[in-house]
């Protein structure tokens, strides 16, 4: 890595390390994604900064699965993403797009959606209310493709949610055309702000390892976080750049097949896309950082949801263990290199789908009296 | 606050500090609350550390909070524990009590526990299992008394879930009496080193804001983490402790009415308990501070739930927001003196609980044609 690469919060890193050697406190500054990088970001003094202090997720050494792929030396981290306020990588995004979207007196922002951009989108609306600016949040669904429970969020953070007769595709085109008419702004993945925010975990990933990773892994369903971690690497290190490997469900590989698929199928809901949007910037990043897509199956998914919880104790939402399927599916296929060290990216929070955790767990439940001798043997003792 | 205030992280700081000066790269090394605060707490050269990097969660400023409560110069904080890798703070205890655990060659769990306890002690064992420690995870609940969504962590984690013939106090007391017979280790709060791990938000708390707060808002259930906080804030600072002050739901408030409530009745589900294990400790907790407990109808509570999602942005469970109605609840009564600077904990992720969230969400769905005209129309266009 060269020594021009410079985080913007470096200044204020030594301010607080003056802090210290006074008064001895280890004071923790953590204001969000675009306090720490400023530089890098589209943002002026001028912007009104609309944060949940997001970003700053941890990274969490995965001992089993490094041993399971069986690749001599191979060191595998967990970018944990749900972490996150709204519980998804979209946070770091979203503070963007809404920080420009005050800037620019936008007092209204709209998205299709059907999970996490919208919960995203709702909770940096009522953000830019609490900092005194008016903003509302309009979120359109497709009817009857979406249930309740993952519609919870968006609605209690007061977003205004309208259920559109049609599918997706239906609902994204009307939003462009609303946009196209009416004085509100676009926050999905189509507004560039929020691939520039996204490309922060780049930069987190590299502090927090200390150098980059070699690899890095991470599901891919719309395309655009896979476009945003390469162009943060490409902003951040010169050199050493990471090989970019990305997954798509095997029901949902537009890309892997080459063509829209118009009726993607994938327990892994959150990459349920046939069309991506970042679909020629995913390829790029791959192509140019010597790395590849491929797919993996549901059933593979399903399989590193459980090692996750049950041998690492991370939680995750199914699509984001597409990542480390797809590690391990490429190690068995010696596409790994020994002494590697990767970065599999979780993208959203274990409780985002709570019905998943129930049907995969895989653990009968026992029921008994209330009695002692009954449970111990349960219990195996 | 005094000099003599410091955190064991120092010396890493200083190292990342020197590492910064030559690579000039701003490295976040965060690796749980063991490695940051162990000279405060019981861990020895020889105790395995198992964590999942829980702890340093945001703290948030909260400005419509700050100006509604009414009172003149207020500064409203938030202590986002929802963060933590099982979305709640819960964790910062477990990857104490499970360290211990595996340091004591134990090689299983138990706990009573229809909610965030059990979330967290399954994912902790889980971890020790990663670590290469042989660990199981046993979780007694009352039958019929939890919905199954509820019990989604614990199962995914792997724990072994048992339903019980019985109430929660008959649930805990086989615990107690299966733990006195057999080689397994208590994880309820009971175990002394759940309170040691809980005490590190308040110092998180107070080098975020870098000073103590005036006032700590925080739910009372169990009475575990107002204790925890006290010890917190009398280990870490001499002079200008916080006034704690603890919110009972008016329908579970044992402490408040001076008398064991048999059948606790609340919306606040993770709060809901008639028989609070650290009862005595949280009223000295409250009366050495100079604080009070006092309770919060589920109006209130409901009522801080929708204005912590809907006008600052920020999530939790519903039980966390009865910190926030105590701090609106002892305002308008001129309990919170002028210019006082305030914490208020959010103990659970918003994710939790998503029925909660539907349920007071207040936000009319509405159902139409993909016709932009019609859309533009409930748009307000």
């Amino acid at each position: 890595m060269g020594s021009h690469i410079k985080c913007s919060s470096m200044p204020s890193l030594l301010k607080y390390f003056f802090v210290i050697s006074k008064s001895t406190i280890f004071t923790q500054p953590w204001n969000g994604i675009i306090d720490c990088y400023q530089t890098y970001l589209p943002i002026t003094n001028k912007t009104p900064i609309v944060t949940l202090n997001e970003g700053n997720t941890p990274l969490v050494f995965a001992s089993h699965i490094s041993k399971l792929c069986g690749v001599p030396g191979l060191s595998v981290y967990l970018k944990v993403e749900g972490a996150n306020p709204t519980g998804s990588f979209k946070d770091r995004g979203m503070t963007v797009a809404i920080s420009k979207a005050v800037e620019e007196k936008s007092q209204a922002i709209i998205c299709a959606s059907t999970g996490n951009t919208s919960a995203s989108a709702a909770a940096y609306a009522a953000r830019a209310r609490a900092n005194g600016f008016k903003m509302e949040c309009f979120v359109l669904v497709p009817k009857g493709y979406v249930a309740l429970g993952k519609l919870s969020q968006a609605m209690i953070y007061g977003a205004k949610v309208i259920q559109v007769k049609g599918n997706f595709d239906e609902a994204l085109k009307l939003v462009k055309e609303i946009v196209s008419k009416y004085p509100v702004t676009l926050v999905n993945s189509l507004n560039p702000f929020r691939i520039e925010g996204q490309k922060t975990a780049a930069f987190e990933v590299c502090e927090q390892l200390g150098r980059s990773p070699d690899i890095l892994s991470i599901p891919v369903g719309n395309a655009g976080n896979i476009t945003a971690y390469w162009k943060g690497f490409c902003e951040y290190i010169k050199e050493d750049k990471p090989r970019m490997i990305g997954f798509e469900a095997s029901g949902a590989a537009p890309i892997v097949q080459n063509k829209i698929i118009e009726k993607p199928e994938t327990i892994a809901t959150a990459i349920r896309i046939g069309n991506p949007a970042s679909w020629k910037q995913a390829v790029q990043a791959s192509k140019d950082s010597g790395g590849f897509i491929d797919v993996v199956t549901d059933e593979e998914i399903i399989e590193s949801y459980k090692i996750l919880h049950q041998m690492e104790g991370v939680a995750c939402e199914p699509a984001s263990a597409a990542s480390v399927a797809g590690l391990i599916k490429s190690a068995k296929a010696k596409k790994i290199a020994p002494e590697s060290t990767v970065v599999c990216v979780l993208t959203g929070n274990g409780l985002k789908d709570p019905d998943s955790a129930i049907k995969y767990a895989g653990t009968a439940e026992h029921e008994v009296e209330a009695d002692i001798d009954k449970i111990a043997k349960i219990l195996g003792f």
